[in-house]
């Protein structure tokens, strides 16, 4: 007997099971594609909304909520909302998510594919009924408090902070001897409140992005997101990449502070925001969870991040972190703490820990690959048995920098590139559907995969202008003509130069190279690798067929990848509802090989051969092979 | 064969015993009659000199240090400097402290007995030499010198604060890997220093008296006084006692806080002027102990004392405390934290904790009485198995409030009283040698004692002029003339009033009664009291006699009393010294039982007994009894 239903969701071709009882909201979300402006799942703010095209009667009736968000005709037409609905019996269904309910396409995608994690917090509340001292029973206050939390709660060995003892006479007098007790892991005492408060738990989970922050408010009663909120980093103005930001902390002494004042002030803004949207008094958050790379992880808390930007590449730790939030700077509750994630390496960092707990790759027994692309692109490969990892230095040409006409992946970028191989005419889209102003990663890596494909690109990279009325030269180097100046935004157009393809060869290279590295160490094929993880900003919208073609990544089946979004920000969440997962992500770092690419002898070889595209040995590419020769034949019949 | 001498101290006639190859300076500083300008033992400051009237042949040569200070005509009187002359054979030795070498009569007495304690500070220092990172090996700044602590020092399992964590990159670089790391409880890294800093480790002890502050700046390498500072509690114009104070700070919001900020400035004082005598870096102090009353404890740490001073006086704790010293304001290593021995209960307070750890009562077979005299009177009895505590409403009557002529014990106080029992005239002693401004505490009590053996005031406490011409009448009330008009500093004389004698009856009575109950309860008769420990600064000058002829203090002979001196101090000390202290101590106050007299049936019926003198059951006091009785016999002949 089955006991769940299979279900299909579209436009991205994903497919998930959702367990009988339960409501498709979290399957919804796991595709990366639902609002990130949603109430958590309680029906309150009816932006989860999805089309029914397949299999209506294993669901639930319509909700009164329901009702309330959708007009006649959108019932008729089978929509819904994803958090009502609940899958009554077993079967197979198709959902369509409309584009009203997609992550806006601004790209700061605030979730990630999340391991279901059982909530198990470090912060618990414990409501005390406290008998009032008498001249016959003079125990002091806090011996009183401790014997109650034994006798009612069985809590024992039980400490208490300094701010909490120094409140503790008023407190427990306020509401005649009620009080709520707040505990860190069983032990500690972290405040104490008159009254019963135990419905107010709350934690909140950052990702310290290089370019974006991304904060959740979560109830810690049931490890349900309250809110979200996310902004970009306000360290930018120091510095795009984390190289950048490290040498700026380095010019005088009070720099670090300054930028780590910059991110606190950003983290605090999205704290106090999440806290408004949920309704949430800030000093009722008694747990943060923070994420990001070495360099963010390392300005956050205020440590000089100097030598982790010098070789030997150094972090100033490895190990887990939880420190005082308020000796920190952060406004939340004063007895609560920051917990990070341990980190593998320098440039493998917490956030790359983060990835590999959202995944839960650590559980697989078959062989995953991970790939979070940024500047540097952190590669993990392995399972549940051991993993090895490294740092490939791929650059920013993804993000838009070094690249003609490259931009972030912001509305007016050119996101996706056909080329027609007869007539070598490009058609493209432009995010937000307007008028192209320039071009984003996904978008580079798409029009020089195309270019590759029909032949206006050779194998070693060089352009050849193939006698169409796209190309041009400029200062003698071909030019590849994306948008005319007539049909951009700026009225100036959108190119493709040589230098921007080998850009991306060497940003490609790094990343193949990386990983190859990692295979022939790991002793693993490419064909035994059963999932590919692509994650990151860059990762949910490239086209992995696309970084396939250019050799970007291994030749596996186009099945085998899967768009992981922000899973910094999912293994944040997961660290903040679960101890748990905290000790586990003690073991991944114990049992995760980390690599450096700089020290080993075989890496320049293996950096210059995959300069090639797809790669210099083509036997490793046979999918990219077998599409080029059918072309060839087509062409040369 | 005996491997030790035996010292008699005079002018206070203490017997104590000093083993081979050490010197007398801990022998002299324990009989509380040394200077508390001393340099701690180091030959360097010249004022432990002492006359050696008998036994030189025992002792070591005149050492260089010793000729320095001291004059040819000094060293043929027998001059020598206490902490340079070591005892080379067992024998009798007589050692005379000079009236130079004796603590400064102000009274604010810094030293108290102290149990010899072995040094097991909670705070360590570990020089490490790191390898620096390599290409090869990678470990990051934290591992590394945690690996390095464990290879070198065999200690595992060891966190790091956040300050410390937080400069350990540049720490570690600046003396080339060679780092100092400062340990507290071999478990917390508290502070990193460049280079090998493993001379400079040391500890403050503070004792917080409602009307004294005392400190002590320790070597923590070997549990030496590097230098000592005292000054008045400036919170003194809050209040001179401690209800006071308690009800100042239940006026408003601030109060608390403004009483806290007082005391903590003068802490920061003290600790400043130690630190500069005996040239340390504050920054070098690693740790504090403090030591107060619970009401002085509570506003310390800044937690309202309120329900202390309400029935049913529960204390805000009873257990020991660790807080970070930067958390409570102190000036010292950001790294350090402030200890504070656990409470018995709200006016049994860690101060009497500390009486009972210094005078080592709690390792004694035999049974102990503590007395620790004050407005509120800690009263201790017991030995190694158990004992039994109570706190007696004296009053401040021994501090000389609510005594006509009172005064604080210093200079132009009265402080010792003989009547001649024949002429009934008065002579006395002042404090300082100057004449007479008023009467302190022991004066009174000599005072009253005199008057009580000669007839002038009979067994209820009532007046007996007598036909002397010291006697005149106030407002129908008999007055006794201390001294007179032209005897006294102010022109104005200094008399006893029927009210002094009414005021130090409740007072004496407040404590016998106490004591009386304890015994009772205890189970233990006044013959089997081996020792009676006399504690703080009245404590220490009071005669045992005259207390015991009012029925001050339970009839046992002389020699079984001991001035313990400031012990609070002495204990403070002992706990900044050894960890093993402070778990001793849990387990004195685990065995040490609290009785509420207010909640006692019979405490009415013997305090009314206690009113009379020396008791209304004579048979209490026998020895009393009999010198009566014999100046009875030889009036009446």
């Amino acid at each position: 007997m089955l006991s769940e239903a299979h279900v299909a969701i579209q436009p991205v071709g994903r497919r998930v099971t959702v367990p009988l009882g339960e409501n498709v909201f979290s399957a919804v979300r796991s595709a990366g594609v639902a609002s990130e402006a949603f109430c958590g799942g309680r029906g309150i703010c009816g932006k989860c909304r999805v089309v029914v095209r397949e299999g209506s009667q294993f669901l639930s009736d319509l909700a009164d909520s329901e009702r309330k968000f959708l007009s006649q005709s959108e019932i008729r037409n089978g929509y819904r909302l994803a958090c009502q609905m609940i899958v009554r019996s077993p079967g197979n269904l198709t959902l369509e998510i409309p584009r009203e309910s997609q992550v806006r396409r601004q790209r700061l995608s605030v979730l990630g594919i999340e391991r279901s994690t059982r909530p198990a917090p470090s912060i618990t509340k414990h409501v005390l009924h406290i008998p009032p001292p008498t001249l016959q029973d003079i125990t002091a206050d806090l011996e009183r408090l401790l014997n109650t939390l034994k006798s009612e709660h069985q809590l024992g060995g039980v400490l208490i902070n300094y701010v909490s003892l120094k409140r503790l006479p008023a407190i427990l007098r306020s509401k005649n001897w009620t009080v709520t007790a707040v505990l860190r892991n069983s032990r500690e005492i972290v405040d104490t409140q008159p009254g019963d408060t135990s419905d107010r738990c709350f934690g909140f989970a950052v990702d310290i992005g290089t370019t974006k922050l991304a904060g959740y408010l979560v109830d810690l009663k049931n490890g349900s997101v309250a809110s979200t909120a996310s902004m970009m980093n306000p360290q930018i103005p120091y510095g795009e990449d984390v190289i950048t930001r490290i040498s700026c902390t380095m010019k005088d002494a009070g720099k670090l502070s300054e930028l780590q004042m910059a991110v606190l002030g950003g983290v605090n803004k999205l704290l106090s925001d999440a806290c408004k949207i949920a309704r949430v008094e800030p000093r009722d958050v008694y747990d943060v969870v923070a994420v990001g790379n070495t360099a963010m992880h390392h300005i956050f808390f205020g440590i000089r991040p100097d030598y982790v930007a010098l070789s030997p590449y150094p972090p100033a730790l490895q190990s887990s972190l939880s420190v005082p939030a308020k000796d920190v700077g952060l406004d939340v509750n004063q007895g609560a703490y920051v917990y990070s994630y341990p980190t593998i390496a320098g440039f493998v960092g917490a956030d790359a820990v983060a990835d590999i707990m959202a995944t839960g790759m650590f559980e697989a027994k078959e062989t995953t690959l991970l790939i979070d692309i940024g500047t540097n692109t952190e590669i993990v490969l392995g399972d549940s048995r051991s993993m090895i990892s490294c740092s490939a230095a791929s650059g920013p040409a993804f993000e838009g920098a070094h690249i003609r006409d490259g931009m972030r992946a912001s509305a007016g970028a050119i996101e996706r590139v056909w080329i027609d191989p007869q007539s070598f005419e490009p058609s493209y889209r432009v995010i937000d559907d307007g008028k192209p102003e320039g071009i984003c990663g996904s978008g580079i890596v798409d029009a020089i995969a195309e270019m590759f494909k029909v032949g206006l690109v050779d194998n070693t990279g060089r352009m050849q202008p193939n006698n169409t009325r796209r190309f041009r030269r400029d200062e003698g180097l071909p030019v590849y003509v994306l948008a005319n100046a007539e049909e951009s935004a700026s009225g100036k157009e959108v190119i493709i130069t040589q230098r921007d393809v080998n850009e991306i060869q060497l940003a490609k290279s790094a990343i193949y190279s990386g990983t190859s590295i990692l295979m022939k160490r790991f002793g693993v094929e490419r064909e035994r690798i059963a999932r590919v993880f692509l994650a990151g900003a860059f990762g949910t919208y490239v086209d992995p067929e696309s970084a396939r073609m250019i050799g970007m990544l291994p030749d596996v089946p186009t099945d085998r990848f899967e768009f992981a979004g922000n899973t910094a920000g999912s293994g944040a969440r997961m660290a903040l509802i679960s101890t748990d997962i905290r000790e586990m992500a003690e073991g991944v770092v114990e049992k995760t090989k980390y690599l450096e690419l700089a020290g080993l002898s075989d890496f320049q070889e293996e950096f210059m051969k995959a300069l090639y595209f797809p790669h210099q040995e083509t036997e490793r590419f046979p999918t990219v092979e077998k599409l080029l020769n059918s072309r060839h034949e087509k062409q040369t019949p």
